[in-house]
């Protein structure tokens, strides 16, 4: 069997997951990792080649996209350009359907294949989403997320004024409502209620129930452990009261890269153009024959 | 817009709930029914076209297979030859592979498409346990069933010597082991412990456990009501215990109905094939715009 070639672009959390998935993959090889520095190579990365573009490493077929989030479409345009299929897990909601339309055309332009917001949420939960809408088309779904560390909004946090280090975890009260448990060590000379406040009102919160708490050591408080509860109480034809539950208890990079690697096995078998994950074959996030998954999972 | 003609094969228990979930549908319209004696013809088929056979209803996209399951091939064939796409929920696991070999063949030559094995489980779940193993390759995947009746079972009792009327519960007892809980009415000079001993040691039963009950009037017990807990516990790359559950009660041929219904609108937008659920993009399923599924759902 052909190995799909991947190289790793940007190597933080998320790179560091992506890149033990591939290797654990039994059908990808790994072309390199691309950083800015590149020669920071630890120590686990000695046997890899560690460059500063994607152009100078040879016939990728995918990349994967590790990079913060606002950076994705450059590079994936970057990659696109050269003919190489891009993955990502761009996690704005209100921005994929502009990112879709961008890459869309990129993509097609060079005959690659880029799947954008392949991560978890977006991602697989809104495969799970789609299923429950198509299973009882009337109805609500309740999206409830945590309890779990929340990258977005403990940076909003360490951007306010005061505040030294931070983490906000999400912790779900049902009904898709969330509440903000935000802790933080403070820099001398700042008042801790002003802090408590500035926070509270800041856009990432104010419209939450948000708790802030002061602490010697945000870095002893931190797991990357994360989970979802999606709920759908609904109609199917006329009958009502269908209830359907997913619920996940996960590492949270861990399970961005997982998705991401199936994602990059997907992309080398679409048709040119931008997708979602709800826009893709689920089988074809497995490695391998089609039938065999069709024997053991349908 | 365009609707979609459908035509709905068998009007049994599945073809009533089919019906209902077509004509909550905004993109359907209903060429008719097909039945063996199209003379019969309930009051809420009136306004309806009921006919012996699908050649006798014009210009129909898509047929709805609601027929018993070891019928679905003769069927499906039949439509197909007419270039008239087709869904059914045959629930053999173990012909899959073939009936859509078989139909894939037929679907090709004659420029149509066909979707097998579209209910719940198979169908639905099977899109739920492809996903759990694309999230954590490694690992073992649970299918609970229940509580809720079996129409197999409840068959496979009813053909046992002795027994009148026949109700078989199946009850999940956790990681993919069911109970039965078998309920019947005796014939008259038949003894109840002899025909309860030939249940248990029908190959239906010989591997579960199995209670068989004596009851007055089985009608009095029966609920459509049904459910399932699928269980992954697995491996993201290295990282160990990603946990994850999906778990439904529903209606059961109200959903096997709403999810035939769904992919009769996928079943237009594939190309010529035959296709189980987990190699169709389940956006397909939903009615309409597809950017704006995208931008609710992703």
């Amino acid at each position: 069997m052909k190995k799909i070639r991947a190289a790793v672009i940007g190597y933080g959390n998320i790179g560091k997951y992506v890149m033990e998935s591939l290797i654990d993959a039994p059908d990808f090889e790994i072309t390199g990792v691309v950083r800015r520095d590149a020669t920071n190579v630890p120590a686990e990365l000695k046997g890899f080649e560690v460059v500063n573009s994607i152009s100078q490493l040879k016939n990728t077929d995918v990349a994967l996209l590790c990079t913060p989030t606002r950076s994705v479409e450059k590079f994936a345009k970057e990659c696109l350009a050269l003919g190489i299929n891009t993955v990502d897990s761009y996690d704005i909601h209100g921005g994929i359907v502009d990112l879709r339309h961008s890459l869309n055309d990129v993509a097609k332009q060079h005959n690659a294949v880029s799947i954008v917001s392949a991560g978890w949420d977006p991602g697989s939960d809104s495969v799970v989403r789609t299923l429950m809408e198509a299973m009882a088309p009337k109805g609500i779904t309740y999206t409830n997320f945590g309890p779990g560390m929340s990258m977005g909004h403990t940076v909003a946090v360490k951007a306010i004024e005061g505040v030294k280090a931070a983490l906000s975890m999400t912790i779900p009260t049902g009904t898709g409502v969330h509440r903000r448990m935000v802790y933080i060590e403070l820099n001398d000379g700042y008042d801790f209620d002003q802090v408590a406040k500035a926070i509270q009102s800041d856009d990432y919160f104010v419209h939450d129930e948000t708790h802030v708490f002061r602490v010697e050591n945000v870095e002893a408080l931190k797991d990357m452990g994360h989970g979802v509860l999606m709920e759908r109480k609904g109609v199917s034809g006329n009958t009502q009261n269908q209830l359907f539950r997913f619920d996940m208890r996960i590492n949270n990079p861990a399970l961005t890269a997982q998705v991401m690697v199936g994602c990059a096995r997907a992309a080398v078998k679409q048709k040119p153009g931008a997708y979602t994950l709800i826009e893709i074959p689920v089988v074809d996030l497995l490695p391998g024959d089609r039938e065999k998954w069709i024997k053991k999972l349908v």
